[in-house]
Order: C-alpha cells, then sequence, then structure tokens
C-alpha cells in the first residue's frame, strides 16, 4: 500500500513546479461548452445518482497517509503512548526535564535515526523521517521542535555540511543522544539576515586553531533550543576568516559544556526563560571569548581552510555557496509545514466533533435545541477552514515527495532544490499561518470550553505561534518567493526576442484595453444576466477555478515586474526604494502563487482518488477552497476586470451551497484524518456532552411524565391570546 | 481638565445612536463641489502651509484620556505599582494566591467602590469606575477580571438586582473583600442562552425557603471565578419556581463556605484548573443538592416571592424582565471593551516603538540596515492597526459616556438603555477581536523577540483571548445587534403608511437598476477615467466616506429583511431556517454598523481636537480607518455599484499613500496613548536593542579604523569586474 502510493505521488510532483505557469489559460473563463474533464463528468453523474455520496472514512483516511503511511502509522502509535505527551500546566523546568527523557525515549525507539546514513545505522530515508517526525506534534510540540534541534538541525548540519571524517566521529553520539547540541545560527542582531551575523572563526595558522569569538552583545546567538541547559556542543555559524580576508559564513562544530554540565571555557549563556509556549525547550543565548576549536572542527564539504590558512572551496562565488549551505537545511521548514497540516486537524478534529454534539437554542416548537454546526455561521467558520487544510495536506505530501527527491538523490539538480527551496517557503508560511488561524477559530467555535486547557485547543496554539517566524520569518519566506517569481519573470523575456518582446507589448496593451475598461465584465454581464445558474456551472469547472488563480498570479508578477523595470538602471538606494514601494503588492503575489500550488495539489489529489463518493464530496471541498480564494480577492478579480460582478456574487451564493452541502460530511472528514483520542486527549470530544445532554433530556421527560413539572409563567399578552 | 472634557463628550453621545442611519446620505458619493466640512477647509490649509505636521504629544495624550482623566490617571499610577504586576511563568496556585492578595490591595486604595452607593462610602461614580478599574489589565488582566467578578458582577448583581435589605446587609463585606463572591450564571449545558439554564429555586412556603438544586450533571454552575478557591457567597441564577409556577430566570444570593474555607451542606464543586491564560483566576464549578436559603436571599428589585408564595413583578412580560435584570449587568461588556482597547494600546506601543530601533537587511550602499518600520510590509501590518486602535478609543470613550448616562440616571430611559446595550455588544466583539489581531501582529512584527514572555506580547495575548467569547460571546453578540437592527428597520415600515410604502419601493426597484446594472459605476468610470486624482480628492471627505460606509449597512440591512419578510407567515420551524439561511450575513450587517459606529465616533472625536497639526495627523488617520473599511469590503461596493473599479483601485493607492504619510508619526502617535515603560515593561522597548546596535556600530568603525577589519571575498565575477 506504501510502496503503491509513494509511486503515484511521486509521479505527482512535476505538477507542483514554481515557475510562473505559461500564458495558455489565461482566457480567463471557458466558454460554457468547454472541455470538461472526464473526471468531473464521472463526478457530475455520481452526483445525480445518489444525492448524498458517502465519504468511505477508511479508505480517505488511507489516501491521506501518503507515501510514508507506515512511518506516518507507527509514529501516531508512538505519539498516542502518554509518555510522550505534554502535561498541561507543568512549569517549565519539569517540563524541560520531561522532554528531554522524552528523547531517549524517541532513540529507545529507533523513531529518529531515518535521514541518517546507512552505515551508522540509518535508512538514508529522508522523505520517511520527516513524515514520522512531524507526527509527533500531537504528542507534544515541545517534543517535535527539541527533536527537530537534535537530529534535524544540529545533526543536520553535521551530516550536510560536515564531511566522512564529522560523520564518524560525530554521529554517533548525536543520534545516541550522548551529545545533544545546539544549532547556533541566529544571533540577537541577526535573525532573518543570517549573512550579516558578527560571530568570527578566525583561523590561527600556528596554532593549526580556529578562534570563535563574540565581538559585542548583538552577536550573541540568541533563541537556541538545547543552549539554555541540555547543549553539550554547538554547531556554531560564524564569518569565516584565514589570511586576512572574510570568506563568509560557515559552520562549525564547538563543544559547549563538560560532562558535568558546566560551560567550557570561554563560553557563556543566559536562558531565555518563558517563552509564548514550548516551554519544553531550553532555548538561550551562548557567547565565545576567543574559544579555540581545531581547524578539522570547520564542517568543510562547501569550503575549506588549509592547515597553511588557504581557503577552497568548491563553489566559487561566495553567495552562491551560502545559499547552498542553507539550502541543506531545508528539512526544517519541510517538517514545520507537516506538523502545521497536523494541528490544524487536531483543531479541526476537535471543534467539529464538538460542534456536532453541543446544543444551544431552540429553533423549533419541539424545544429540542440546535446542534452548533447547524447554524450558518457556525458552518462558515469551519467548513472553509477543513477545505484549506485538505489543501495544506495535500500540498504538503507533494513537498514531502519533492524533498525526498533531492535528499535521495533521484531528482536533484539545481533546479529542484530551487524549487524545492520556493515550495517550502512558500507553503510553509501558509500551512503555519493557516494552523494559527484554524486553532483560534475552533477555540472561539468552542467557547469557555475551548478556552479550557484541557481540551488543547490553546495550549497548542500556543506552541504554534512560534512556527510562523522562526526557521524562516512567513513574510521573509513569501518574499524569497515573491523574488523568485520576478526572476522566472525576467528570465522568460532574456531569452524572447524582438518579435516575442513585440507580441507581448500588444498582448499586454489589448488586455489593459480588455479588462481594464470593463469590456470583459460588461460582455459576462449580458451573458450572466437573470441566470446566475449558467456562470456557476462554468466556475464549478476546474478550468475556470485555474485560470482565474493563475491569471491573477500572473497579472500580477507582470505589473510589479513592469513598475521595477525602470530600477534596472537606477542607483542602489533608489532601486531598494522602488522595490519596498512594490514589497507588500509582492508578497501579496507570492501568496496568490502559493494558493494557486496548493490549489493544484488538492486538484492531482482528487484525480487519484478512486473511490467515486469519497471523490464527489472531495471535489465540492476542493472547489469550497478554489472559489473561497476567489471570493477572498474577489475586488481584485472585480477591479482588473477578470469577473463581473454578478459572477462574483455568484461565487459567494455557490460557497453558501457548498458549506451546506458539505456539512452533513464533516464528520466523516475529520474522522477520515485518523486521529483518535489518544491524539486529541480533549475533554470535549471524549463523548461526555452527549452524556450530560441525553441524562438532561431524560431528567426533564421524568420530569414530565410524574406530572410535577412546573408551568411557565406566560406573557401576558400571549397568555390573553391562548 | 476633566470636568471640561466630560461635557463635550457628554454632548457626543447623541452622535452614536444605534438606529439605522435615514436615507438622507445614500447618494453614495458627492459631487465634486459638495459641501465641505468647515474642519476640512482647515486642515486642507494646515497640510498646504506645512507639509509635515507635528503631533503635539502631550495635548494628544491629554485629549485621549476622555471624560474621566483623573480617575484614569489615579488608575494608572496604581497600575504601575510592581505589587500588582503579573509575574510571568508563577504557577497556577501562586498566580491565584497573588491576585487575591492583589485585590486586598485595591480595596487598601480604595480603588474599586467608585461605583458603589454614597451612602456605603462608593461614590455612585459608574463612568469613572470603569475608566479606573479598565486600566488595571496593564497590571495584569487576572487582576482586572478578578476584581470585575468580586466587585463589577458579584457585587453589581447585589446593587442592581438587590433591593435596600440586601445593600446594607451585605454590601459593605463584599466592598471590603471579607466575603469573595462568584457570579453563578453560566452552566456547563448553557452559556449564551442563559434563559434555558437548569438550576431551580424551588419556594417551600412551610419553611420560607428558597431550595437551589443542580438537577443535572450540564446544570452545573461553571467558568466561574472565586469558585474554586477563595468564594465564600455567590449570586446564583436559577429557575424560580414556587406555587407550581416558573418564573423564569432570578438571581439568589447563597452562602457558599465556611469560615475554614469548607464547602457548607449540600454544596460542592470542581476547579476547572489551567485555562488559556487569566490564571490568577481561580475559575470553577458548582452544584447545589437541595440548598435552603432564606426567602429575603432572594435578589427582589424586579420580581418577589411574598411570604405565601406568591410571586409579584413590576414587569409584567417575564422576556422583558429577564433582559431588564440581564441588562443591569452590561458593565462588563463595558469595561472588557476598555480593556481590549487599553491592550491595543500597548502592543502597538511595543512593536512600533521596537519596530523604529530594530534593524535588518542594508538597502542602500553605505551598509547601514533599515529599521523595520521603514519596510513598506511593515508599515502596513502595524499604521492601519494603529488606526482601528484610535477608532476603538474614541468609541470606547462614546459609551462609557453613554454608560454613565444611563447608569447615573441622567439618561436613563428604555431607549437609552437599549443602545446601550446595543452598543456595548457591537463594540465589546469589535474591539476584543481587534485586540486579539492587534497582538498578534505586534508578536509576529517583533519576530522571535516577540515570543519571549519578557516582551509581554504573547501573555497579553494569552490572557485577553478568551474576552471575545465571555461576557457574551462576539458571534452571539454581533447577532443582537443584528436583530436590533431589523427590528429598527420594520419600525421604520410599521409607522410608514401605504403611500411612504410604495415609493420606497419604487425607490428600492430603482436602486437595483441604477446599482445593479453597473449604471452608476459605468458614470463613475467615465468621470474618473485617467485621473484618480480626482477620485481621491472626494474619498478624502468625510461625507463620502460616512455615505460609503452607511449606505452599505442599509443595503445589508434592507436585502436581509427582504428576504425575511415571507417569515412573518411561515411556521416556526421554517421561520427558523430563513433566518438560519441569512445568518451569515445579518452578522456582517451587524459588524458593517458597528464599524459605522467607530467611525463616527473618530469623527466627532476629531471636531473637538483644537490642535491644527494634531488634527491634521487624526485626519489621515481617520480617513485611514474610513477607507480601510472600504477597501476591505471593496468586493461588495464592486458588486453593489457603489464603487467603480478605478474608484476601488484609488482607494488602495491613496491607503498607499497615507500609510507612508503616517509612518513619521507613528511614534508619537502609540506615545500618545500615555503608557509608560512601568507598563509596557517589555525588554525590547528598554532601549536595549538601540544600545545593541550603537555598540556594534562602534566596534566595526573602531576595527576598520584600526585598519584590522578583514576583506570580503568577492564573487569572481564582480571582482574581474573592478
Amino acid at each position: 500500500m506504501a510502496h503503491a502510493t509513494r509511486k503515484t505521488a511521486h509521479s505527482a510532483q512535476k505538477a507542483t513546479t514554481t515557475t510562473i505557469p505559461t500564458k495558455a489559460v489565461t482566457s480567463a473563463l471557458p466558454d460554457q461548452d468547454a472541455v470538461v474533464s472526464e473526471v468531473d463528468l464521472q463526478l457530475d453523474q455520481v452526483a445525480s445518482k445518489q444525492d448524498t455520496p458517502k465519504v468511505d472514512v477508511d479508505y480517505l483516511n488511507n489516501y491521506l497517509l501518503g507515501a510514508w503511511a507506515d512511518e506516518r502509522l507507527a509514529a501516531r502509535e508512538l505519539a498516542a503512548d502518554p509518555a510522550l505527551h505534554r502535561i498541561e500546566g507543568l512549569p517549565m523546568d519539569e517540563h524541560r526535564a520531561r522532554v528531554f527523557d522524552q528523547l531517549g525515549l524517541l532513540v529507545k525507539h529507533g523513531a529518529v535515526h531515518r535521514a541518517f546514513p546507512t552505515f551508522l545505522g540509518g535508512h538514508d530515508d529522508h522523505g520517511g523521517n520527516i513524515a514520522s517526525f512531524e507526527e509527533l506534534v500531537t504528542a507534544d510540540p515541545s517534543l517535535q521542535i527539541k527533536a527537530g534541534v537534535q537530529w534535524g538541525l544540529f545533526g543536520s548540519a553535521v551530516v550536510h555540511l560536515g564531511t566522512e571524517k564529522h560523520h564518524h566521529d560525530l554521529l554517533p553520539d548525536i543520534m545516541s543522544l550522548k551529545v545533544p547540541g545546539a544549532f547556533a545560527m541566529t544571533e540577537i542582531g541577526h535573525g532573518s539576515d543570517v549573512a550579516s551575523i558578527g560571530t568570527t572563526a578566525t583561523y590561527d595558522p600556528e596554532a593549526q586553531e580556529f578562534v570563535i569569538h563574540t565581538p559585542f552583545r548583538a552577536a550573541w546567538k540568541e533563541y537556541l533550543g538545547n543552549a539554555a541547559r541540555d547543549g553539550k556542543a554547538a554547531v556554531v555559524f560564524a564569518q569565516l576568516i584565514t589570511a586576512g580576508m572574510n570568506h563568509g559564513v560557515h559552520a562549525f562544530y564547538v563543544p559547549l559544556r563538560d560532562d558535568d554540565g558546566e560551560f567550557l571555557a570561554g563560553i557563556g549563556g543566559e536562558d531565555d526563560g518563558l517563552k509564548g509556549g514550548l516551554n519544553g525547550i531550553d532555548n538561550g543565548r551562548l557567547h565565545f571569548d576567543h574559544v579555540r576549536i581545531p581547524r578539522t572542527n570547520l564542517l568543510n564539504r562547501y569550503g575549506d581552510v588549509a592547515v597553511d590558512g588557504t581557503y577552497s572551496s568548491e563553489i566559487s562565488s561566495p553567495g552562491r555557496r551560502f545559499f547552498t549551505m542553507l539550502g541543506t537545511l531545508v528539512q526544517g521548514r519541510v517538517s514545520l509545514d507537516g506538523a502545521a497540516v497536523a494541528a490544524s486537524k487536531l483543531a479541526l478534529q476537535i471543534a467539529i466533533t464538538y460542534g456536532n454534539q453541543r446544543r444551544q437554542f431552540t429553533t423549533a416548537d419541539d424545544d429540542t435545541e440546535q446542534v452548533l454546526l447547524d447554524y450558518q455561521r457556525h458552518q462558515r467558520r469551519l467548513i472553509p477552514l477543513l477545505a484549506t487544510t485538505y489543501a495544506t495536506s495535500f500540498a504538503h505530501e507533494q513537498l514531502l515527495v519533492a524533498f525526498d527527491g533531492v535528499f535521495s538523490g533521484t531528482t536533484d539538480t539545481d533546479a529542484d532544490r530551487q524549487d524545492l527551496e520556493t515550495l517550502a517557503a512558500g507553503f510553509k508560511a501558509l500551512s503555519t499561518w493557516h494552523a494559527l488561524e484554524t486553532l483560534q477559530e475552533s477555540r472561539e467555535a468552542c467557547g469557555g470550553a475551548g478556552y479550557m486547557a484541557e481540551n488543547r485547543l490553546v495550549g497548542l496554539r500556543a506552541d504554534m505561534d512560534v512556527y510562523v517566524t522562526f526557521e524562516g520569518d512567513n513574510t521573509v519566506l513569501l518574499q524569497l518567493v515573491a523574488k523568485r517569481l520576478l526572476t522566472d519573470y525576467s528570465r522568460k523575456f532574456a531569452k524572447a526576442d524582438a518579435g516575442e518582446l513585440a507580441k507581448y507589448a500588444v498582448e499586454q496593451a489589448a488586455e489593459r484595453t480588455y479588462h481594464g475598461s470593463g469590456l470583459r465584465r460588461f460582455g459576462q454581464m449580458v451573458a450572466d444576466f437573470g441566470s446566475t445558474a449558467r456562470s456557476v456551472e462554468q466556475l464549478r469547472h476546474p478550468i475556470a477555478q485555474r485560470a482565474l488563480l493563475t491569471d491573477r498570479v500572473e497579472a500580477m508578477v507582470a505589473t510589479v515586474a513592469g513598475r521595477l523595470r525602470s530600477a534596472q538602471h537606477a542607483s542602489q538606494a533608489d532601486a531598494a526604494a522602488l522595490f519596498n514601494a512594490n514589497q507588500n503588492e509582492l508578497i501579496e503575489a507570492a501568496r496568490a502563487h502559493t494558493e494557486l500550488l496548493q490549489w493544484e495539489a488538492f486538484t492531482d489529489a482528487l484525480d487519484k482518488v478512486t473511490d467515486p463518493c469519497t471523490a464527489a464530496v472531495l471535489t465540492w471541498l476542493r472547489d469550497l477552497f478554489g472559489l473561497g480564494l476567489v471570493e477572498k480577492h474577489a475586488a481584485w478579480y472585480l477591479i482588473n476586470g477578470r469577473l463581473s460582478p454578478q459572477r462574483a456574487q455568484a461565487v459567494t451564493a455557490y460557497i453558501d451551497r457548498l458549506v451546506a452541502r458539505l456539512r452533513p460530511h464533516a464528520q466523516d472528514l475529520v474522522s477520515a484524518f485518523g486521529y483518535t483520542q489518544d491524539h486529541l486527549r480533549a475533554t470535549i470530544t471524549s463523548g461526555i456532552e452527549q452524556e450530560r445532554q441525553d441524562e438532561a433530556r431524560a431528567y426533564y421527560a421524568e420530569l414530565r411524565a410524574s406530572g410535577q413539572e412546573p408551568a411557565k409563567e406566560k406573557s401576558p399578552r400571549k397568555a390573553k391570546k391562548k
């Protein structure tokens, strides 16, 4: 099963290429008789045959497990173990001690070595490693991140930036947790701008040592997991200086503490203390006062210093070298994306289960109170988030496949690596923000019960909060995506000859007339007038959704690129100012692009669903996701003449219908996530709410039967009527 | 000063009436030569005379203090006392003990008795009481809410629902904290729907006692502050049953614990344990097993039971009686609104101060890194929130004046009370959500530093989280506002004669043609084509902003009302289904209405700003708020033909200009909130970031001067160029 799925998932990967989609689909909306995909026709038949298709929960659960189903299931079984669970309200020190001990349990279970080299007892299995690792978030996000620090950052830096000798000498103790370690990259003064860190590693050829030094307070290493308490060593990023030349940021293996846990000479630090969450991790600060390490402690895969101090690197450009080194650490972002998806699933499984049991207010004559999820607003709050959660889940699976391809060497070209970086940056940003939104909306949808620690939502949200700014601040990540879009865009024209450019210019002008003056819109209006049904019919087609989403990305990028063109001959300061004046729109373009990729991932995943009823429901969910994006950005579509007012209204009306149509399937759709009460661990999902209501109903029924029920005082007016 | 301001604020109150604005302003956009207010002309002159007006920070600070400046200043001085501050990471039990002791300090300082009767040592000062009380949130939200439970809910219920004997017998011990008490309204099974609670108070005429009883688990009182630890008594809400008749929910004074803190006979409870925040409060559950209390423990202001069991009330309708009793408790919502405003101010003062000092990435040639707030995206993240925070601040001041008018008896008609309820519901919902959004955006804008507990944002957010669902779930509150809008709307037509109705019908049809077919939009397009300047000119006018905001509310309410009209003769079930199908849109209408009221409050407040430079800057801020609302709802304006695509684009372009124009004033605008480091208490606002940067800069300058600075490795290509 796992193997078969893996194959299809692999073949799906190419669909998520991050280059801007070609101009082929810009004619925003297909004619009514446009090509309809076979799947779509099939679904229409299903929908007409059977008004309420039913999700095959087991099938969908299996399908969602993806390419590394076995690894994921094993990790979930492990995460169900109470020994690994977060205990709410544990004081920080005890929580830290508990999580450290839990890391030992992970070692014992062999749960964290999949990505390490086979010759050291690992499996060189990168995708399976992340798939299993990200499930730990259901036990305790502190455990996930602390394990991530030890094996995903500290250990991984030795694997990817070090060479054979480092692997042999260092990895066994890292893998066994004998040497817990910190990943000392960020400094107080430089987080997003890693290239500007202040820590120096100056080579002393006489001693054949590097001198690691913190020249000022802003260069203290900061926010490092394992630094405040457990770390015995660190991979320290510093400016490599040899023979009077600064060769930029490199990584060094630096011992920190002795066996008694005391800092070694020249090393000091501080505890970051309490954080907004993740308090099972001992984040702290480190500083170095001329600390000497052997020359061979330079992790020298991408740059080395000879005994005499000569620097060498197989990558001649210092910029490219820097980004290559950083690129090996992309797995952090991949795993945060996956953890965010898992947390969103937990949140919705809790809120939708409760919303299907909790009742409040009577709506009809018979005194039966209505379950929350039957309220339109409650549906509108939760069901679109469910659609987005499915989109992020399928998108993550594609990211994982792409990641595994690059790190296994199967698909490891420069282009593959760049695509992976862009995918990881975009997906991580959107999925972590989505997790926070979902956790918060779920917590509010559960009312006061949602605020109780025992119902998990507040604790998970507090822990996940930092996911949006660490391992790449989301805003900075989207800017990375945006820059890639601009590069692709300009490349398209670098290759184009004069004729093609002229053609483009004409198209551009034509487009402006067509879209900008409202001609297209007007045409739509005439066609649509009095008949929203027809336009809804069109919007249901994936071709139409893709066209709308793609068109927006292209137009946004083209607009900004056009404005930035004048910067080519400007001073650096003027160019920076021009770029800054477009920063907001650029970031929105990156978001639009990533949303399109999520939609494509959902659509790709749909194509492979073999159970027709499940496919029908998932198609509604995909449509809800796609049209939800169109509704969210409706102003853009209207301003730019891509949607007529009538059609925009039809989008909203159709979303209302989709939400109502999906409502009966909401419980199945969260059950298919496959988490059990061992993972949810919320009191309100234990069935207690239903029990209490049954008890209350029985009480009133008995009271009525006994003839003891007090009459209700009537309003004088109403009393008279009777 | 305080007195003078109070007067003007009082006179401003009428502007916030919550009835739907009249049709007079529906012609959405004034002609270019429309009447321009005198103030506006004045501002134009200021802006042209002086390109960069400067905010008079002291003046604005004073102005923001509002009608109860003295009380507010005294409370801030008190809140600056370290003895009242939250200690981050304090275990729950210690936090609870600390907050209880802090309540004693408040009593000692005479800080919490302003609203109590003068004859008992209070001041009958309702507005001043809330103004002072809400400032406590800066010390510790747990302190604010625990004090709110004791004096604002428990004590206030005795004041407003009890009569003279209760005041004499009970209030002194409540005021002195000798009797800490719980406000036992909510049950596990019923939160928003208070009328359906299960607890019963059955009168026994022989014993002349009420029997308080919890018939099933769902009727346990839940989430009550003071219930788990400190409460010696409670005001318990229960169904009053006498002589075989249920007269609905009434309040009873019920002793809970003896002097040793043990539950009295028949009473039991549980601790709610850890929550998402506010852990200085001992929330818990209570249940009653046939607990007997004297007849006179019924808080009998609105309903009484004679010795023989005869029920009497001055309010004959049980529904109106219920809402009158609940209405006396509106001050909880008023004070949450104020606390949310204060928390938003703290968040922005922290994030904007840091954003003005923190630097990251160089943008120009000279190696100077750019401060975060110079990035367009950073401005777009924080400055619109600043505009909304000013709007919520001015709106809260109007709410406070309205509240004081009703509770002091100055303006205490039924209509006044209804307006107050509606205002409080709408403002509380929007301001508490705004506080969460602002705290989160501020935390993210501060990056990793924002996640450290020492920088306060995460702790404040965790505490404020529950503000959006307690004292009225925000969604339910907006539905209350919506129902009021529908009532007003139908009243307008109840009074209308046939001629007027016919006229309305014609207008409606005309409007549909005019707006719906795009004619108006087309007119705008022709007028605007090629000239965004002119349309921006118009949007700057408050008349245009008001027209756009008002028109939307009216149209939304009219649309839903039209759809609901068919429910008049439907079955209760069908009517409920129809209402439910429009619930989402109704809630959006309520939001739009409340946003309009916030805008009106901002505009009213502007009219009274006497310093012209401050007024100029605040006018930009108001425009940013108003046009920000138009931008947020741009799709609606476009779909409904209220804005042409060109004009909608002009709105966004103008917002970009406003944000850039306000950026130099951001620091002044947060300084004017008047909070000092004693209130902020964030490490990152202590100046430490600036110090560290100065130190780093000095280090590099010295290194350069010494000739020891290592050269930077150049890219081979770049090196060749040189």
